[in-house]
C-alpha cells in the first residue's frame, strides 16, 4: 500500500486531497478507485490509513479507517554527514540512509573530497537528493521525510548539539579499535547522533584534529575497510538493532 | 596498498609472482618499482607484507616484511541468500556484502523473484559476480574471496548446515517482531550464520513455511521497509557490531 506525505493536518477523520501533483499520480496514473485504501502522513507526523469515497474533477475525498499505527521512526534522532562524491554514491546514500531511519542528512566538503559544487548548482543538486529522500521515505514507510542539506565547510559540523558526535575514522579501524561505539550506543539519555564520513581519501590531520577536539569520538566500524557509501548503513543498522531491536531483548 | 589474493603457498619469506595477469597488473599498469610494497594473502588465507626485490621479464620476485597482520575476517562464517533481481541490483549485493565479510552470496529464483536466468547464462553471470567479489574482496583487505552462487530452487536452501538459519520476513516486522535476531546473536557457539532475503513481492507462504518448517527462524529487522538490497546489508552490519565490536565491550 503506498504512502504519501501531505501538507496539513488529518483531522475529523477525513482527507481532501488537492494537490495538483499528488491528485494526478494517485487518480490519473495509478487509477485508484472508490474503495481502495492508501497510507497517509500528515504534518504532524501522524501516519493514517485511509479509504478513497469519492473522486471529484481536482480533489480526491478519503475517509480515515485506522490512525493508530506502528511507530516506524527510530527512537533517536540520526544525522548522518558525508564528504561530497560522485552523484551516484550521494544519491545511494541519500536513499538508503532514509531507508534507514536517518533525520538528516548533509553532504559536506572537507580537503580530500573527491567532488565539489559550485555555489550556483548547490541549491539545485540539494533540491534533487531531497526529491530522492521524499521517495525513499514514502516508500520505507517514514513519518519524517529527512532533511537534505549542504555544507560547504566541514567545521560547520564542530559545534552541533547532538548527544553522540561520532566520526568514522579509517585509521581507527586499523589500529584495531573495537569498543568505542559499543559503549557510546550503551549511554543513558541519548536522543541524538550524529555519524561524520570522511572521503574516500580520508580527512587531513588537522581536520580529524579539529573534529576530535570539537567533542568528536572516533569510531572504528569493525576490522575491514568499508567504501564510503557503505559505512553509513554500516552506522544505521547498528543504531536501529542497538535502540530497537536490543533493548527489546534485555 | 594494494591487495592480491595469490594461488600459492608463501613460505620461505619469498613469493615469487608469475601469474601473467597480476605481473602484468603489477609491473605494466601500476609500474611497480623494486621497495614498493604491497599486501599478498596465500591460499591458506595467510596476510602478507611484502616488498618487491627483482623484477624479472616475466616474474617479479617479493620478500615478505610482516605476516603478523591484523584479522581481517568474520568470526563466523556467513552465507547471504537473496532473491534473484536486476543485475544493478545483485552486483550492489555482491559488493556490499563482501566488504562486509559474508563468505558466500547466493541469489535463488523464487516464485515472486523479478529475473529468472536461462540454464545457459548461469556460468557466465555467476562468473562476473564473482570478478565483482574478487575486487571487492581485495579493495577491503578480506583474506577470503566469498564464493557466489546460484541456486534454480529455494528448497536447495532447506537442509544447509549453518548454526543460525535465519529468514528476513516483512511480515515479522510489521507484526513488530524485534527480539529474535538479538536472541539467536546472544546464542553460544555459533560458527555460521545464514541469512536469507526474499524478492521485491516478497515470499509465497508455501516458500516461508517450508523454511520455517526446515529450522529457520523468522526475523524482523527494524520497522521500516528495507529494499531487497538494504536488508543483507542490515543483518551483516549487525552481526559485525555483535561480534567484532560488542562482544569485545562487554
Amino acid at each position: 500500500m503506498e504512502q504519501y506525505f501531505v501538507d496539513q493536518r488529518i483531522e475529523n477523520s477525513q482527507l481532501i486531497l488537492d494537490d495538483k501533483e499528488q491528485y494526478r499520480h494517485i487518480i490519473t496514473v495509478l487509477r485508484h478507485k472508490v474503495g481502495d485504501e492508501l497510507y497517509f502522513v500528515d504534518n504532524t507526523r501522524k501516519l493514517f490509513q485511509a479509504k478513497l469515497v469519492d473522486i471529484q474533477p481536482e480533489k480526491a475525498i478519503f475517509e480515515v479507517v485506522e490512525s493508530k499505527l506502528s511507530m516506524t521512526e527510530l527512537p533517536v534522532d540520526v544525522t548522518i554527514a558525508c564528504s561530497l562524491s560522485k552523484k551516484d554514491k550521494i544519491e545511494w546514500i541519500t536513499q538508503k540512509a532514509t531507508e534507514l531511519g536517518a533525520v538528516k542528512i548533509v553532504f559536506f566538503r572537507s580537503r580530500y573530497s573527491i567532488m565539489n559544487w559550485k555555489n550556483n548548482v548547490v541549491d539545485k543538486k540539494v533540491s534533487r537528493l531531497q526529491e530522492i529522500a521524499k521517495n525513499a521515505a514514502q516508500q520505507s514507510k517514514r513519518r519524517v521525510i529527512p532533511e537534505v542539506s549542504y555544507l560547504s565547510d566541514l567545521d560547520q559540523l564542530n559545534n552541533v548539539s547532538n548527544d553522540l558526535k561520532l566520526v568514522a575514522y579509517e585509521e581507527s579501524a586499523k589500529e584495531g579499535e573495537t569498543s568505542i561505539l559499543a559503549q557510546q550506543l550503551q549511554k543513558v539519555g541519548v536522543n541524538s547522533i550524529i555519524g561524520v564520513f570522511g572521503p574516500e581519501g580520508g580527512f587531513s590531520n588537522e581536520e580529524f584534529q579539529s573534529l576530535v577536539d570539537h567533542g568528536y569520538q572516533s569510531i572504528g566500524l569493525g576490522p575491514r575497510i568499508l567504501r564510503a557509501e557503505t559505512a553509513p548503513l554500516y552506522l544505521l543498522s547498528v543504531i536501529s538493532y542497538n535502540y530497537e531491536l536490543r533493548m527489546n531483548e534485555e
